[in-house]
């Protein structure tokens, strides 16, 4: 790829998949590009021009065929293999994403679980250990997990993300309401909650005229 | 407001207000627009064209005013006010986010919590006692409550919805991994963290060529 690609575009290409899933679950072959758009909240202008990012893969007139389309694009989200990764942080929030069957169904299975409380170290969850803190960087080198999610409260989640750099892993999904920083090449994706609620209090500030 | 404003600019508005958030603790009072792109990681031409939708607000040659962009973002996303919220399922996510500090510190107050668990039920979290799924609709009415968030297991959340609405939710935040059919005027926003880390497994395997 030659071009940068808009981060919108990637998230959009997961809620195709969310989509394309569903459609083949209820039997469908193809799908035209409109419907596809309209399952996906998007319009199908948008739709065409993500895709075509990417590769060619509709046919006029037939639309798309859901298999295939489906194998693309998790293709090109590199989700067609497995990933490894930990989860640092194991209170309410770590606790019920150790638990969210999605991440193992879309093929991220977290195989550690790291905490620097001497009540948690030693308890299982889920299935895992949850192990010092201080052996995470080991872990990782020894595992060769190259992605990290950290639930920390924000004081030590600097602190956390240099551990999983040291340790080998290339990018974060950072829940700590900070922002961290990194080396060059290593990505760090933030989720912000509130955003998500911000969204709908525009709704509901703009729903007559909107 | 006569055209439509696509969903990644209010996402990206609340990103920039984060950011200038972030420069008014600093102490600073103006921020260029090559600055305030870059602090939200987008390019400077997506920010001027999404500030664009809603007016003129920097000057050229001297930037942004911090506060007075910061004020105006705050009441084009409706945060400008306070909204009251209802959470449903306590399981480990709903816990979480009842203590999420930052839904409080943006203007959204959870002032119920609601789940069908006896052993629940009754008891006080972070200063809110749950209560009997049941009342929720009662409860919603007398606290003309707008906004309600979802966190319980996909089986129930449809039901879930069809109550909020009956109270007069009119829109909703959704954890529950199921797409919920609510009638129109209503919005819903599902929360996909496997998005999330999708986009990180792009960024891996894309890495040598983006």
């Amino acid at each position: 790829m030659t071009w940068k690609i808009p981060a919108s575009t990637i998230d959009r290409l997961s809620i195709y998949m969310r989509a394309l899933d569903k459609l083949g679950l209820d039997g469908m072959e193809t799908v035209s590009s409109l419907q596809l758009a309209e399952l996906s909240g998007v319009n199908s202008a948008q739709l065409r021009k993500d895709l075509a990012y990417f590769g060619q893969f509709g046919t006029r007139g037939r639309g798309y065929e859901i298999k295939s389309l489906l194998q693309n694009l998790r293709k090109i989200l590199g989700v067609d293999k497995k990933w490894k990764t930990v989860l640092i942080g194991i209170g309410n929030l770590g606790s019920a994403l150790l638990a969210y069957p999605e991440f193992k169904e879309e093929g991220f299975e977290v195989v550690g679980a790291f905490d620097n409380s001497f009540s948690k170290v030693g308890k299982k969850l889920e299935g895992i250990k949850i192990q010092e803190i201080d052996k995470v960087e080991a872990f990782l080198k020894i595992e060769k997990i190259k992605i990290g999610i950290i639930t920390t409260p924000a004081t030590v989640a600097q602190e956390v993300a240099d551990s999983l750099v040291k340790g080998g892993v290339k990018a974060i999904l950072n829940f700590a309401p900070v922002s961290l920083n990194v080396a060059k090449g290593i990505k760090v994706k933030n989720v912000d909650l509130s955003k998500e609620l911000e969204s709908l209090s525009y709704f509901l500030t703009h729903k007559k005229t909107v």
